[in-house]
């Protein structure tokens, strides 16, 4: 005998017919209600607490739920049966707004766009594997090793010009021999030149990867790739290290420029890349030596800094980067750990403050072989704005502060899990949803937009960014006005400050300057940009509503809009995977112009209208 | 009032007729006797001491004269004053026979061929240096470091493709800004690519040396080269310090073999490459620093164990090297102490026994591109030889120990001064010269070739090299018979032995025999080989007849030999000169065919009627 009973979900006031008997849980998904769950109901990660306020029911007892929280009647929704009528409440933390159904078609999107970029630039990998069963030499066939090799490749590659380096034709005797003469041979094609990158005995073709690094000002992150197949194996993002010696490129050049200074910014970057590449290859059990090539994608200073060279003039001007151009290195010539015959490809740079990371977004977004004007925005540190078509490409850069990474304000994290990314403020209520569903720890940068449009949506602050009301939340903590986003059991809160407001306005400011004046310095107008591209940490999780809303964006229809993520390493992915995409880099740096924002007549105007929200521009 | 007496020379009772008062060292020089005197008679060398045996005289107290030479009337010829008719006696090491004025005229010639080989081979030299006025960049003009610099080079060069390594980026930016713009950029010119060796600041066009290096199993020759003219500033020769490991390539690949062996002769052979080149840069003030090349000639084994490459398969079926044409490599990649960002060539090697320094002697000879047919024979310990004309080359690699070479013989020293090079025995008395002019200390090869000729000559021993006679000089030491060359005051002799002269008849059979199996494989007779080309340490020091009389070369007429001196050392020379040397080395390897004398059904039969003096061809 079925009976049916109600279930009422707070704070929606869902109410919900469902079998008595029922696991809770199970009828929260099945209605589209979304709650934090690891383990997918098996009471094993704790996470889908809730709180029961009147009904009959039974939970299984678990150590997951403290006796604290027992008597506030929160239990795990995946080990309660419904006995009768019931009524509960989902607590804040743990709700996935209805808009993560959204980001799933956002995130098909984006892996369509991604199958695209494969299709624009045919795999044809920086490193190559070439397997090799050599004629075994006798009296009638006494060629040496090496010519040996270069018949076959010749055979192979069709080409003539060849070099080998001292540590490969140290090795090439004793491998030949053991391995019956089948070898593989990694080569990388530079110009009409084969290099031989590395020889190993018998067929290792498979084993072919690579890493590729966006060097970002605050945060790096990395992709460990199947060359063989253009493939993604596994992901790895952490902060740059050199965080504590400067927020942002200007502080880090005047560093290096100390005695040391220089050496200590290489160390802590390559410390910081080397031990990336190490969770990557373990990852995903890759051996370091099975990596044969790294490509880096970054603002030029962060390439300068790698490489340990002097960044000083590119912050004199009138700011001349050491090369746009940069030669192929070995891996042990930078000190990036991988296979010590590895090779690092640097993505080309067109000006000093529009680098490889920015080739790699006017790649990856295809704004250079389009009909019709886009613009290309990708927000760190550094916000690099791009507009252009098939026809021109002209560029600038602004300083937006490292904020919208989450670092230099007070709670800010970068995209992390327990990240808060999402926020509704509903009748002085606050909703949020952070990154993985879990505990949150701080905000992120598409949480601070969020947050700054939720605040003057609900007139608690002012265009100027003052708090304008007074409210339990608002707070004040050693002389600075803070507004509280969240408050754990134990009293640790998350908060917007004033001051983090204020720099969240001069980097949006900083930003939508820096459109305006591009597009006014090429004699457009805002509705000529067809499509607005967006990159940056921020992944496709910032919500564009809410970005023109606070200023930070133009008053573009929302449909112009597109997130690509992070095209820095994208732009490095592609470089390792496609010839195509790295000669076209060479190309596109040729083609792209720049205006200067600190010589340019209209920034400073246009800088002071938006330092309000969301501008002057009406 | 002139007075004239008489001045009798003894050894050769020469009667002259001189002035009264006369400098007695100046009346032997006028009449063509020449002594060892190294100051030039200002009594400092105290080497031009002759024995008074009548006249009056008077001759200036000096301390390089010892009491008990004085009891002997022994008094140096240049502070004597003949004051009657005077009979005096040259005592036997500071006669430098009529051979000597000869030897100039060879001289003469010799420089006549260095200068047509400069002629054949325009300077053109492998690393370049290119003095650079860079436009100052601008707001106008804000190209990068790198490409700035490859924009002017390439209106130089009218190349496209260009290379840096990291350390020459590293140091761009800081060398441009200090030197206003203005540097030196010494490049090197691979295939149809420029690498940058190395960036200057300021105009040091001037200062661009390289090093040239013989790397032979015995001795290592190495010259110091004005690389802007085309000139030797200075040689320096010494031992290979790998000798104490194995006498000859065999040995030393059995020893590189061993556990840590190859690191061992590695280590050796780069330590006295690199304290050559520290000598050669002390003598000649030039700095280690400005010194941006190296060649490299020498046969194979002594190529791969400079580059630390394991050199067994070179003795092992079928023979393979590791390479023929050899990469271009970095002096820090291989240890090299020349400027940091130097580069390393070797001359390339056709066989695994016919190595660079052949190469460079088929080069440097000249018989690549002679109608009549040659002979080209380098006598090291290696004997390798190379026979044909413009339209062919044969080669063939004989052993013949370290003898002549002045190793692994009793009293054998290289060719320095001091070493006894020319011997005449008449009437049972022995006259030697030694190089240099000084106290003897040994015997290099050429004294031995004319010691074994004068021993046979004057019957002392007989066609198997056994002492025939009995005579005081003949003594027995320790078991083994040995004849008396020179005996020091206090004792000390210098002797051949009986095993020396085994070793010498095996020396010289296995070059005798090697020429005529080639001269026979080939379907040619003796007197088709229209010039003879000696090579080898010897230098134009060897006595054509006497070795004709020991059966080292084959009977054919004295003027068509021709010594060449070191070849190798040479062709290292005009590598580091001359691009069309360069790459006429790699067609003149790809020409060459080889005969495997091991292999050969000829040569066993020839080297056993070689072991004789001369030897059975008749």
């Amino acid at each position: 005998m079925k009976k049916f009973v109600n279930l009422n979900v707070k704070p929606f006031n869902k109410k919900i017919t469902v079998e008595k008997g029922s696991n809770l849980l199970s009828c929260l998904i099945k209605n589209n209600i979304f709650i934090t769950s690891i383990c997918g109901g098996k009471g094993i990660c704790g996470k889908c607490k809730i709180k029961i306020l009147k009904g009959d029911f039974y939970s299984e007892p678990t150590d997951k739920i403290s006796d604290e929280e027992k008597t506030n009647n929160i239990f795990l929704a995946c080990k309660t049966t419904i006995l009768s009528d019931i009524e509960i409440e989902l607590l804040p933390h743990t709700i996935i707004p209805e808009k993560i159904i959204k980001d799933s078609e956002k995130i098909k999107d984006f892996e369509h766009f991604l199958i695209n970029l494969k299709n624009t630039f045919p795999l044809c990998p920086v490193v190559k594997k070439i397997f090799l069963k050599l004629p075994f030499p006798n009296f009638d066939d006494t060629l040496s090793d090496y010519e040996r090799l270069k018949r076959e490749l010749e055979k192979i590659t069709k080409k003539e010009s060849f070099n080998i380096d001292i540590s490969n034709l140290r090795k090439l005797p004793n491998i030949l021999r053991k391995s019956s003469w089948e070898i593989t041979v990694s080569i990388f094609e530079n110009q009409d030149k084969i290099e031989i990158v590395d020889i190993e005995p018998k067929d290792t073709l498979e084993k072919n990867y690579g890493v590729a690094v966006d060097v970002g000002t605050t945060t790096i992150s990395a992709s460990l790739v199947d060359m063989n197949k253009g493939e993604i194996l596994k992901k790895e993002m952490t902060f740059n290290k050199q965080a504590s010696f400067g927020d942002d490129i200007i502080s880090r050049i005047v560093y290096a420029e100390r005695e040391g200074g220089l050496e200590r910014l290489h160390k802590v970057v390559l410390e910081t890349i080397n031990e990336i590449i190490e969770n990557l290859s373990k990852k995903s059990n890759v051996l370091i030596n099975d990596i044969k090539s790294v490509s880096i994608s970054g603002n030029m200073t962060m390439v300068h800094l790698l490489l340990k060279i002097n960044p000083s003039f590119l912050r004199k001007e009138p700011y001349i980067p050491v090369a746009n151009i940069f030669p192929v290195f070995k891996s042990t010539e930078i000190g990036i750990r991988i296979n010590p015959n590895g090779i690092v490809v640097v993505v080309p740079g067109g000006y000093p403050y529009v680098g490889g990371d920015i080739t790699s977004g006017i790649l990856v977004s295809g704004i250079y072989k389009e009909n019709e004007l886009s613009l290309f925005v990708d927000i760190g540190t550094n916000g690099e704005i791009v507009v252009g078509n098939k026809d021109f490409l002209t560029c600038c850069a602004a300083s937006a502060g490292p904020c919208f990474e989450g670092s230099g304000v007070k709670n800010g994290v970068r995209a992390i899990n327990g990240a808060i990314q999402k926020v509704i403020i509903k009748n002085g209520e606050i909703f949020f949803e952070t990154i993985g569903k879990q505990e949150p720890i701080g905000i992120c940068g598409s949480g601070y937009i969020e947050l700054l449009a939720e605040l003057y949506r609900n007139k608690i602050i002012d265009r100027n960014g003052n708090f304008i009301v007074e409210n339990e939340r608002i707070v004040e903590n050693e002389g600075i006005r803070e507004f509280i986003i969240y408050e754990s059991k134990d009293g640790k809160r998350i908060v917007i400050t004033k001051p983090d407001i204020e720099n969240l306005i001069r980097a949006k400011g900083a930003i939508y300057s820096a459109i305006s004046t591009v597009i006014k310095t090429l004699g457009l107008k805002v509705d000529d940009i067809k499509r607005f591209y967006i990159a940056g940490g921020f992944g496709y999780h910032i919500d564009i509503e809410k970005s023109i809303e606070i200023g930070l964006f133009p008053n573009l229809p929302i449909e112009r809009f597109k997130f690509l993520g992070n095209t820095s390493l994208i732009g490095a992915e592609m470089f390792l995977f496609s010839e195509k995409f790295r000669n076209l880099s060479e190309e596109i740096i040729k083609k792209l112009t720049y205006i200067d924002l600190s010589r340019s007549p209209i920034y400073m105007e246009e800088y002071l209208k938006s330092l309000f929200i969301p501008h002057t521009d009406f």
